[in-house]
C-alpha cells in the first residue's frame, strides 16, 4: 500500500494493520515518506484517533528503530518514573534516591527542558562536575553498585520517536493520546524496566487538559505495558502550579536536597505518594506498608546520603553548587489572599532569567531561577515577599512576576 | 496568532476569522509556513470542514495570489465552463463552439492531464501547429474575433491554488468540499465570467463518490459565485463510463469533430444538456427554447464550422491530425451482454499506451488511445470486436483492454 493510500484510509477513519503502519512511519524514518506527508497523516491519527492495537504496534516501531538496553545484566528489580511534565518538576530527583534506598533499581534516561518546561538533565548539570553522559556499561555498573542513575537519552534509544516528536512539536500534532502514549513507552520500554510510573500531569497548563483523557492516556499506556509484560502505574496529579518552591536548575537540586533533609509540603507529599505506588507495586506490599517504609528512608537521612552517593558516582560536588548573585525580593502590591500561583507564568519568568532554553540549542544559567515565599491559601500584606528572583543583572522584573500571583480579596 | 495556534483552532473544530485563513495561506505562498504545517492544516480542514465563510475567504485569497484577467475588454456576455475530471472527456471542444455560435463569449483556461486522466491543452496540442500559449491579449483579441478560446493556464493565475493542490496530491487531503470548491472557483473567477457552468462528475471513479456530496460542493459553489456576484450552474453528471467512444488525445479531437458534425451517443447528449444550461442561464431563454437553439447549430454545421474557424486562429490545422499506425482490434473471449465498461481501466490503457502522464513532465504520444466499438447493454458474441487499439508496437495488450468490459451471460 502507498503512503497515500494509507493517510487515505485513516482519513477515512479505518484501522490501520501493522504493515501499514510500518511502511508510514518506518518510511518517514527511512525518508521514503515526506515530512508533509507523516505531518499529513499524523492530523488525520489526531482526529480520528487510533485503537490500542494501532497504538501498541506504533509503539513497537518506534521501540525497535533504535537499540534496547540490555536489562538482564541489572541485578534485582528495575523501576523507572516519567513526569509528562511540570514546572519546578525535581521529583525523580527525590524518588530515584528513595527507590534505590528500599532496594529497587531505578535508572533513567532523561532529557534537557525546552521553553518554560525544565528537564532533569539540565538540572543534574546544574551540579559541578556531574556526568550526564554515560555509556551503556558506565549506566549499568553505577545502576549495579548505587541503585539510582540518571543520564541522558542518546540519539541511539527511539530514533524515530524523536524524529516524529519534532515534527509534531511544529504541526499542531502533539495532542493526541496514542501518539503520547506511544512515544512515552517507547522510550520507556527501551530501557527495560519492569515497573513504570507515570506521573501524568493534568490542568489546563499540561499535555493532558481534562480527568476524562488522562484516565484513557493512562490506560492505553497500561495497555501497551501489557503487551511488553511491564506493569505501568499511571499516577493523576495536578499540573497547574509549580511543584515545590523552586524553579531554576540549581535551586531545584538544593529544594530536592531539602526535601531529602526533611523540608515538608506539597513536593514531599507528591514524591511520597509516588513512591509508595511504585514501591507498593514492584515489591507487592499493601500501599500503607509502603508509604511508612518510604517516610521512613526520608526521615532517617539514608535517601539524603544516597543522593550524594548518585551525584559523586557520576562525578558530581554538591558542594560547589553556584547560585545567581543578585537576589530581589518582590514585593506584594495589594493586600488579599494567595489564591493562586500560575507555574507558566513562574516558568516564563525563570526562561526569561536565562534558565531555559526558548529553542534548542540555547546555552543556560544554572544559576537563575525564582524561589516562591508564600502558599496558596496565605493571606497576603502589600509589601510582604512574594518570592524571590536569582538574577545576574540588576533589571526590575516585578510585574513580570506579580503576573503569577492572584492575590483576591 | 502564529501558525501552531491556527492548526491549533482547525484542529479543534473551530472557524478560522479571514485573518488567519490569510496569514496561513499567504504564509505558505511566502514560504513563511512549511509544507508540513500546510498538509497538517489541510488534514485539519478535510476532517473538521469549513464554513461557507472560511471557504469565501480562502477562495479569495487564492484569486488574489495572481493577477486577474481584464475581461471588460471583452465584447458580450463571458460563459466559461469546468469539469472536475473525467475519461475522454472532450466537451469543451464541443460546447465552447457552440457557445460562441449562439453569440456568448468562451474564453477558457485549462490545465494538462495527470495519471488517466486527460488535459483538455494536451488534447488541442495534438492539432499540429495549435498554438496553447497565449498572451493575455491574444487571449482576449480571439476571444472577440471567434467567441471561443481555450489556452493553457499560465503560473501568474491563482498561483497559490497550484501551490495548495501540488501539496493537496500528495498529502491525501484532495477529496475535501471546501478545498475542491475554493481551487476550481479561484481559478474559475481569475478569468472573469459572468456565468459558469460546472460538470461535477458523481461515482466510484470519480473525485465526489456520492450525490449528497455533489449537491453540498455545488452549493458551496453557487455561494462562493454569489459572493462575487457571479452565476453557478452546477450540472451533476455519471463519471463512471468513459464518455463518448475515443480515449487519446487525437482520437477525441477526431470524436469532438465528429459530434459537431453530426455523430449520436452519450457524448452528444451530455453536451446538449450542457449547454442548454449554460445558453439559458446566460441569455434568459427557455430551457426548451435554449436546447432547440443548440441543436440547431449543431446540425446546421455552424458549430463545426466555428470549430475549425478557433483552431485555425491559434495556429492548428486539423487535416494534419495523426494517429497511431497499428490498429489492433481487441475481441471479446466471452458471450452475453455488456453490462459496464470501466472509465479508469479504459483511461489506464491509453496511459499504457503512452497517450498520458505517469508522472509530471512525461512526454506523450498524441497519436495512441482506444476507440470503444461496443456500447452498453449491447449483446455480445464471442469474437465481437469491443475496441481498437491505436499503438505504436505490436504488442498483445487484449488481457488488459478485456479488464474494461463486464460481460454477463
Amino acid at each position: 500500500m502507498s503512503i497515500l493510500e494509507i493517510i487515505e484510509k485513516k482519513k477515512n477513519g479505518w484501522e490501520l494493520d501493522k504493515s501499514e503502519i510500518t511502511e508510514a512511519f518506518l518510511g518517514y524514518m527511512n525518508g521514503t515518506v515526506e515530512d508533509y506527508q507523516m505531518s499529513s497523516l499524523l492530523m488525520a491519527i489526531v482526529l480520528n484517533g487510533m485503537t490500542f492495537r494501532e497504538t501498541v504496534d506504533l509503539t513497537d516501531i518506534m521501540l525497535y528503530s533504535g537499540k534496547k538496553l540490555d536489562t538482564k545484566k541489572v541485578d534485582g528489580v528495575m523501576v523507572d518514573k516519567h513526569s509528562t511534565g511540570g514546572v519546578g518538576d525535581k521529583t525523580s530527583l527525590i524518588i530515584g534516591p528513595i527507590m534505590a534506598c528500599l532496594g529497587l533499581k531505578m535508572g533513567k534516561l532523561s532529557g534537557r527542558g525546552l521553553g518554560y518546561t525544565g528537564g532533569t538533565i539540565d538540572k543534574l548539570e546544574s551540579i559541578p562536575g556531574f556526568r550526564v553522559a554515560l555509556t551503556t556499561d558506565e549506566f549499568i555498573f553505577d545502576l549495579n553498585k548505587v541503585g539510582f542513575t540518571e543520564c541522558e537519552q542518546t540519539p541511539e534509544f527511539t530514533p524515530l520517536d524523536k524524529k516524529i516528536y519534532d515534527l509534531r512539536s511544529v504541526t499542531g500534532t502533539v495532542s493526541s493520546i496514542p501518539l503520547i502514549a506511544s512515544s512515552i513507552m517507547s522510550k520507556k520500554l527501551a530501557v527495560g524496566a519492569d515497573f513504570i510510573l507515570i506521573d501524568l500531569k493534568v490542568g489546563s497548563g499540561a499535555l493532558i487538559k481534562n480527568k476524562k483523557d488522562a484516565i484513557e492516556l493512562a490506560n492505553t499506556m497500561i495497555e501497551i505495558g501489557k503487551a511488553y509484560n511491564r506493569v505501568v502505574i499511571p499516577v493523576l496529579t495536578n499540573m497547574n502550579r509549580p511543584l515545590g518552591d523552586n524553579v531554576g536548575n540549581a535551586l531545584e537540586v538544593i529544594e530536592a536536597m531539602d526535601i531529602l533533609k526533611g523540608k515538608n509540603g506539597n513536593l514531599r507529599d507528591l514524591c511520597i505518594e509516588l513512591s509508595s505506588n511504585l514501591y507498593s507495586r514492584a515489591k507487592h506490599v499493601n500501599i500503607d506498608v509502603a508509604t511508612e517504609a518510604v517516610k521512613r528512608v526520608l526521615d532517617d537521612g539514608k535517601a539524603y546520603d544516597k543522593f550524594i552517593e548518585f551525584t559523586k558516582m557520576q562525578g558530581g560536588d554538591v558542594e560547589k553548587l553556584e547560585l545567581a548573585e543578585h537576589i530581589v525580593p518582590i514585593k506584594s502590591t495589594a493586600n488579599g489572599r494567595l489564591k493562586d500561583i500560575s507555574a507558566e507564568e513562574i516558568g516564563k519568568l525563570a526562561l526569561e532569567l536565562g534558565g531555559g532554553r526558548k529553542k534548542k540549542g540555547d546555552t543556560i544559567d544554572y544559576g537563575v531561577g525564582v524561589v516562591i515565599n508564600k502558599h496558596i491559601g496565605d493571606s497576603i500584606n502589600e509589601g510582604d515577599i512574594l518570592c524571590y528572583l536569582y538574577q545576574r543583572d540588576n533589571t526590575d522584573r516585578s510585574l513580570e512576576a506579580m503576573k503569577a500571583f492572584t492575590i483576591v480579596k
